[in-house]
């Protein structure tokens, strides 16, 4: 498998990266718009701001991948749910899309995103749930897959992967778990909302196995949710790594909940990606503790 | 309104074109890859090969418009279902949205297909139908729809008007009426299927009139069905497009029906349509008689 991944510098594509390098028989082509510095030694890597459709389409047409995984997308948090930039992704993707058809493409595996589901239910499940995005982001993702699923042949299959919430190593520090490890190992009080709501939190690293067993899964196609399937109440992270962090307080409580955040959003596992042996490996305790060690050796990242 | 109509030498663009040069108010420039020759002359015109993304692009923040009918897309008989060309439309029309966003644009009504529907159940119901397109076409006009969508904003709308079969003047020569008309005028027997399909035929001219109506109705948004709701045995065109013609014979059983022609594809008018006062004004018999004898009157096209 001669793999291109995308976004090798963000929090999927890092753990994807380290597990496809450890993998024989994988031959892995990372990009992004800078090296990143853990990229493993035996990939090679194209430096390319891929949101420009020109330079993603010749990127494929030059490094001829049999498999894409394309995790890169407009990310700057929380600017990016309504952010213009999104349509340059879609524009890309189809783009590249159109590119790995023409190559001679077999598989490729969309980095996908519970944002583009209805979440008024609070359990999205794959083939059910209406596609009902409410952000231009949930809607650009939307759009970006079904033209990825217009170029598809009969030899080239698209599939999505529906990501829900992750955390792990690499993470936007602006971002919720990363927030709160900050201000642990700042000393500080994390500024946190009343932690009630349910999420469905999975660890980058197992995500990265789910996108993995996708890109091999021949005849899997159409979108796919990566979750665990367990509801994670925050205001239990909030407990855990405060105790983790040996922090007397929490910091739940100390702002206002979000207007748009919806009290529940969770996933039902795919029984696709269970059949073809994926289930979470990594328990939120473990997960935790070593995110927090991770943030801890990253002083740069915690000011 | 300053509307920019695109495909503007097609079926649909030439019926648009001439309604909305009539209509006080519309400042109307058109946009295709060549000068019709009936284009009013009120009309601005603007050459422009638009399945190029940076050339549609580039149009819109030219022309600035405040109403897009976007009816441009691949169209060469039969080849369109499955051509590649499809993802450049796609690509064009995700391009032409995030420009149309950044110019103030406020109404984009993207000329989609009864192609986007799952056709399994034969009636096509808006809101209630699932969208399960079995071509690249299909899948291709879905991605552009979604596309336009996810760059709408507080102030620009998007809507998809979703065409079931149309007829009149100015059509492809080699589909169904056209084939009929032309093989009769040189006096030949046309070569027809069985002619037991059961379909929703609009004349060109009421598709347009819903278009324009459409480009109008602020506050709709989302996928319309521009359907008669009448149902069309093909067998009783032919027979009344034989009588027309004075042909002894309608040609019907001259050849297999195709494998993949659906039994009965019909649409269930839009309610939001009907609320805004369009329905169709052209009885088939009347607009069937009217097409006769436009191709009477192109026999450069006739041969």
């Amino acid at each position: 498998m001669r793999l291109l991944l995308t976004g090798a510098g963000g929090l999927v594509g890092r753990h994807v990266a380290a597990r496809a390098a450890a993998e024989p028989g994988i031959d892995l082509v990372a990009a992004g718009r800078s090296h990143p510095t853990d990229l493993p030694k035996s990939a090679v890597f194209h430096e390319a701001d891929l949101s420009d459709a020109a330079t993603a389409s010749a990127l494929i047409a030059d490094v001829r991948p049999s498999h894409i995984i394309h995790a890169a997308w407009e990310t700057a948090h929380p600017t990016f749910w309504h952010d213009m930039a999104n349509l340059d992704w879609v524009i890309a993707t189809a783009a590249m899309a159109k590119s790995f058809a023409e190559a001679g493409g077999t598989r490729f595996v969309q980095v996908g995103s519970c944002a583009q589901y209805d979440w008024s239910d609070g359990r999205c499940v794959e083939g059910v749930t209406p596609d009902r995005p409410a952000t231009r982001y949930g809607r650009a993702k939307l759009a970006a897959f079904r033209a990825v699923e217009a170029a598809a042949t009969d030899r080239f299959e698209a599939a999505e992967a529906r990501l829900f919430h992750l955390y792990g190593p690499g993470e936007n520090p602006a971002r919720f778990v990363p927030t709160i490890c900050r201000s642990h190992l700042r000393g500080a009080v994390p500024r946190l909302g009343s932690g009630r709501h349910r999420r469905d939190l999975l660890h980058a690293d197992d995500v990265a196995r789910a996108l993995l067993a996708l890109a091999k899964a021949d005849g899997i196609v159409g979108s796919v949710n990566v979750a665990g399937g367990e509801e994670v109440v925050l205001r239990d992270v909030a407990e855990e790594l405060a105790e983790i962090a040996g922090a007397a307080e929490t910091g739940l409580g100390g702002r206002e909940d979000g207007p748009d955040d919806p009290e529940r959003l969770v996933g039902a596992p795919s029984t696709r990606l269970a059949a073809i042996g994926w289930r979470p490996a990594i328990a939120l305790p473990d997960g935790l503790r070593a995110t927090f060690e991770w943030w801890r050796l990253q002083p740069e990242l915690v000011r």
